[in-house]
């Protein structure tokens, strides 16, 4: 359903067809993950949820893949943490642009961003580097799901906590950002959101969710996990 | 490069476009065995050399994916052989054959088998089924790139000795082929020819090549590979 769903966004140029290419490169990581959330993935949440509750301005980026994966949830991580949703294209084009802010309003989004970038992200050159000034390029907190690793480099340098949801625990997303998740995005927002829920309101809980959490301590977990899961499911058959 | 050729392919029908996201996940499995030949990968390549040499009737089953990727390493393999090469599809339309086959025509190919299928696989339905009868059918070695599992399973039933190029050590394609070469195609494919060449003639060789073969064990040691890969590039960084 998911493979349909993106092919079917591709025909209407929502999603780039080399999109298609980074979903499956996802879709492996996920099997060898066992297609369910790690400790390692839920711990990586909780700390993203911390993040997102402290922060002074947080934003929600999101693309073409992310758009197409799951608008209902990035819309309601938005609007629960609440936290600004800005659409950033690495191939732009002022139609595709317009096509998945329109997807996320009809999935009852308000105030996307995008529209009328009047800023640019330092050290990006192209059409990646544009966002808007109190969205994408004033926060301090940005969740960046399936980010190019460049991207992501670049909003690490301006000094912003990154929370990346990449399924590669070795990407170059993965090893630049504050909080990776290596989950699927679907499991990795509600994961996110149950955070929210649950640490609301206690600061303390709040403060120890991100002073307790080793980002790379925790990609070595995930790490560890798939070569136990690999090895476990060879054994198996 | 192979993207791009894959894309352009997509547009001109040949390449069906759930084909990009199963490209994407053997570029991730590609991604965890280093980019590179394998030892497993070189041994499975050579029992595929020196199965296809003894067989009475080798086959060289090419779709969508394999046909875009290397026209020039299947047919140059074909030759040397030599063996039939016939393109079966999964997502079958007349114009797709057409096109495929006419693409390979290009290339070089002569008597490239498809056009007219005049027999079926067992225990297949819909279109995938379809094969000429002294090709795929009558075979009794077939290699097949980037298979499906359930067709892989079908041949196996047949009683065939099937040679499978997949990037994913675990899939049902590997597990099921008589030797699974766990490699990016056009290396595999240049693994095989080079082990043609080397044992062509040499019938103890031969003997040794198919008898010495384990393909477990084999297969064991690409998911130790693939763990020892995730782990040195983890502490690396």
């Amino acid at each position: 359903m998911t493979r349909e769903r993106l092919v079917a966004l591709t025909d209407r140029g929502l999603v780039d067809r080399t999109g298609l290419i980074s979903h499956g490169r996802g879709e492996a990581f996920d099997y060898l993950l066992g297609e369910r959330t790690t400790a390692a993935a839920a711990a990586a949440a909780k700390a993203a949820a911390a993040h997102l509750l402290r922060a002074r301005n947080p934003v929600i980026c999101t693309n073409g893949n992310a758009t197409a994966l799951d608008p209902e949830n990035l819309i309601k991580l938005a609007t629960m943490v609440p936290a600004k949703l800005e659409v950033n294209l690495f191939h732009y084009s002022r139609e595709r642009m317009e096509g998945l802010i329109g997807y996320l309003e009809q999935h009852g989004a308000e105030d996307v961003r995008g529209r009328d970038p009047d800023a640019r992200i330092p050290g990006l050159t192209s059409d990646r580097a544009r966002c808007t000034r109190d969205g994408i390029f004033d926060s301090d907190v940005i969740l960046v799901p399936i980010e190019d690793g460049d991207r992501a480099e670049a909003l690490v340098a301006m000094g912003k906590t990154v929370i990346s949801i990449d399924l590669n625990p070795l990407s170059r997303t993965s090893r630049l950002a504050s909080v990776s998740i290596s989950d699927e995005m679907t499991r990795a927002l509600e994961n996110i959101m149950a955070s929210v829920a649950e640490l609301r309101g206690d600061e303390a809980a709040i403060s120890e969710a991100i002073s307790g959490f080793s980002n790379k301590d925790n990609r070595r977990r995930t790490v560890e996990q798939i070569c136990r899961s690999l090895t476990a499911e060879f054994d198996q058959r």
